[in-house]
């Protein structure tokens, strides 16, 4: 009943195996073994267009290298103002991309909005060397919040983007949460509506530590890896980034594990409102934050469960994620019991 | 027999058995799990001194954030040569640091020799605002062409970066074969003969992916971890990490591999001697440079041995490098039946 | 009639003489001249205070650098939202410190208030590596609104930053015309009430190209130096700032320049509303936010008078700069001459 | 007769005169005036070529400003050991190129040969990510120990870029006395001969502080005025340095200067050799590098002659600058003098 994150989690059993496997013999290093070789084609038939992947294994690196070669040290990043790579993510953006200004905006749910985003951009445009031209856009998929863009949402932004001429960038540290709540293809919400490169989650969804940087021009291959070398993420045995990627992917495991996430979290909610908690972001993906009367807190730490407190959203607000290994029986009966009691 | 290089090695039982054991529960998340509890208590031991340790999955990473807390971006970090911080980091150490330059001076074997850094030292003293200072020193045990220090030799070392001022760092990125070849306390060639940092190898030497940034000088562990945060080095899972330096130390587990490792360079020595070899630069580590005329190698690689001609030395240069899982009993048997063919 | 800047003016009588003055024999270069030698006393002397004095050709410069010796690469950096060091100069900052970020809040006129300020860093405490720490304040005197922050504001600000663990920055682009508002000894202002590093003007306000960096601790003169350095703002012929910044203090030229501009502007302000124009944010230094009529825009520019509209205080909002040279009288007979018409 | 360096000179009535000029209206602000619209114009005419000019007030931001528009973060810059942006510049080439890394080789006369960089350069080639890859070669003209390369040298270096990739930078510094000794067009050292960007010298050879970085592909401008207002180079009364730079090159005053500079270098040879001195390096630009015998150097400094020693070249070496304003009458006479005595 751990719902502090969804990185509490251990390495989900496919992915465990996948590694187990690579435990016998010699292989070549940095990304030259046979797994690491085979990655480019799984993501392009994935995604379903031609890509280059980099796996690396965090989000920062995920996320940071994917701007760095997006945007130049003298440009602009806009973002919401609650993005991961705002809040969390320390000065790592400014560190890869050599100055780069994150420019944060707002919107529902953490979601960034065509004609909001649209208006700042105008705003800032034949501005001159003193101010910071936007050279690309970031969203979160899903959100920080938990809200999940759809693909006429993220095809406003792109054209947005394109009106522009910014760049448009996906932190996907929670894509296989979206797509599964979405039921879409992952085209749609990606290249189609115009995202140049993206994050595709590994870590919170059940493996050890891999997130894959999808980029949708391969051309920016060779930057992407440069950057990688530079800041010490090409890992020297590589085929065990490239083995957890290529389980994850494999017979949509990645997308098994989403909806269990998802489907844990309605149950969750379902309890949390039987306690008398109100939903305070509406959300169909893996993330519930939730106003929850004291007595009601007492209870659900009582029964053993672990939650944050989120300040940010008022005094009763709490935040709670479920996971690939989130028991949705166990929730179930959990709800029963405490409205029986 | 692929002698290509340490690091395409499998994960050893040990290690791979501790990874294994975390993939059940869940756990906190970045660092504040049980596993990575242990790790400055564990390491403290074993260094016989107190240190901060700061694990991450890659050598660059533990070089370049132990060089960023010594070193200011003005600063200069002198080396040899053919450091792997200079010719195999890319533009790291500048990245890491801020801009901090690389000063590189030469010596036999790869490695720096007292007198000659004092000399290089003397003469950039006082040298003002234009001139580079160098603020670090950094050696790397065993080194990039199989040399090891003694006790002695990095005390010299040490001493003459504390007559000048600078801070002196080790990239331990073959550390354990060095102690094992030296079969001295890893205290004395580290905070005992004055070195302040030290980058302890893992990944080569059985680990997935993990090398632990030691600092025997524990204030520094705030910086170090404001540089791993901010570089994307601070894995959520970090678990798996600390996993894996717990297993690796755990009764002496690095050294056992690393006198596999050593052992089977001395066999290899051999064979390759037998063959009309000459070795190039003693070594007592896992690394060996060897002249061999072409019907040598021929021979070799026809028995399926795979490594790599090492042009820096010469036309007739190869290095093989011996590891963890290197099967002794098969090489002398490949010694006899080469002799006897 | 040109209030667009105070940077369109020409160098003053007594600063072009002191250049003159430097064009006829040689003198030792890099800051080892005889002016240079006399600027720490001399500003000592100004601030009444050991002062170590880093002179500069530029305000984004002494900026900057002052930001690089108070914030570590991993900091934040508080300011208001208008800050020119937010709005106006590029990605500076995080070039110049590494990458530490700039954290806007709000407050009225470009003023930070202690309040706001001990609130939003409340916020920030103990969030740990994720979240970038605030390590230290920046303000603009006079602020890029007009605002002038008198000696008991800024004390409260410097209070909060004591209280919290930040340093105090100040952007003095338009110190002087801040001084001559208030009529106050220039230690008021700064060290007596927390400042540990100013930009002190000199380009706007009467010299060609000299920003004095006044570190009011002297021990991070070595640091500011070696920033200086590597970013090219050392000047080899530094007598040439030396001698402006020297003419610049001598017999309160600084003051009287800026006192002109102070009384040029309540001339101006009482011209505009005689015009019709509103007076947007209070003032008593150099820069006028005034609503002004379209009639009476399209009257003041047939006049030959030069301003920009100001688009962020609303439709109607024009900014005017007066400066050390503007013209009092004509400012009057304008006005006189407008009634009249 | 201070022959310490060049830049202990003043600044040359022709000059002085101009920035005079300057001092009475007021003008538009960052590059908009009169003056600065005339030198992309007055350039391009007198180097035959479309160019973009960019001007700056050091040689560090003029040298590294130009080198980053040049280079990727990751990339390298091969220069000769001695080069002033390898030994003098601190850390400023990382500083602005966001890590790029100096590759130093050797050649005499701080000269680059075409042959040696053509075999450095080949050692480079398809090294992967682990080493960095030359993207730009840099040369110095004259050079640091007084060396000139002609228009054949030049463009046999221009050939070898053009073979490997590389782009080619030349420090200009001391730009005119190279033109001035050659007697050649500026062209034929530069674009003809494969200059990408040069850094045309102003400071040394008789302005105030202004160095123009000249783009011979005038499409690199936007990046090269983003990093000059980031570093805090843009001037905000950047007429001051256009009328430096317009009247430096107006009526050939560069080529005027340098050749009295170039010419009294000549007669102090003379002077030196009858005092026993030996040529080191020869050279027919305005440095000397000199080995004499100690009672020459005595003799010498009684007489109230200003050098440095010059302990690279030896012992008994030592340097001699001259410039625009040595007065070669009063060399003669000395050298008469000092016969006579």
């Amino acid at each position: 009943m751990n719902f502090a994150s969804d990185n509490v989690t251990p390495v989900c059993p496919e992915i465990q195996a996948a590694i187990d496997e690579q435990c016998t013999g010699n292989a070549p290093a940095y990304g030259n073994d046979d797994v690491s070789a085979t990655l480019d084609r799984a993501f392009s038939d994935l995604f379903d267009h031609e890509v280059a992947v980099v796996p690396v294994s965090t989000g920062t690196a995920a996320n940071c290298i994917s701007l760095s070669t997006l945007v130049s040290p003298y440009g602009g990043i806009v973002c919401h103002h609650e993005a991961h790579i705002n809040e969390d993510e320390s000065t790592a953006v400014a560190h890869f991309t050599g100055g780069a200004k994150l420019l944060p905006i707002d919107g529902p749910a953490a979601k960034l909005e065509a004609i909001t985003l649209a208006s700042f951009l105008e705003s800032r445009v034949d501005r001159g060397v003193h101010s910071v031209t936007p050279e690309c856009v970031a969203v979160t998929q899903s959100t920080e919040l938990g809200g999940v863009y759809d693909a006429d949402e993220i095809a406003a932004i792109g054209g947005v983007c394109q009106q522009f001429g910014t760049k448009l960038f996906m932190d996907g540290a929670r894509f296989a949460n979206a797509i599964a709540a979405l039921d879409c293809h992952p085209a749609d919400v990606t290249w189609k509506a115009g995202v140049n490169a993206l994050s595709f989650d590994g870590t919170k969804n059940g493996a050890l530590a891999v997130e894959a940087i999808i980029l949708f021009d391969p051309s920016l291959r060779a930057k992407a890896e440069l950057a990688r070398k530079r800041s010490g993420h090409l890992l020297s045995k590589h085929r065990y980034l490239a083995a957890q990627l290529a389980a994850y992917i494999r017979d949509d495991l990645w997308l098994k594990n989403a909806r269990n996430a998802n489907n844990a979290a309605r149950a969750l909610a379902s309890l949390l409102q039987a306690q008398g908690g109100s939903i305070l972001i509406e959300s169909q993906a893996n993330e519930l934050f939730v106003a929850l009367p004291d007595a009601a807190v007492t209870r659900l730490r009582d029964a053993g469960m672990l939650f944050y407190p989120w300040p940010s959203l008022g005094k009763q607000a709490y935040r709670f994620v479920t996971a690939w290994n989130s028991d949705i029986d166990a929730i179930n009966a959990l709800k029963t019991r405490l409205q029986s009691s």
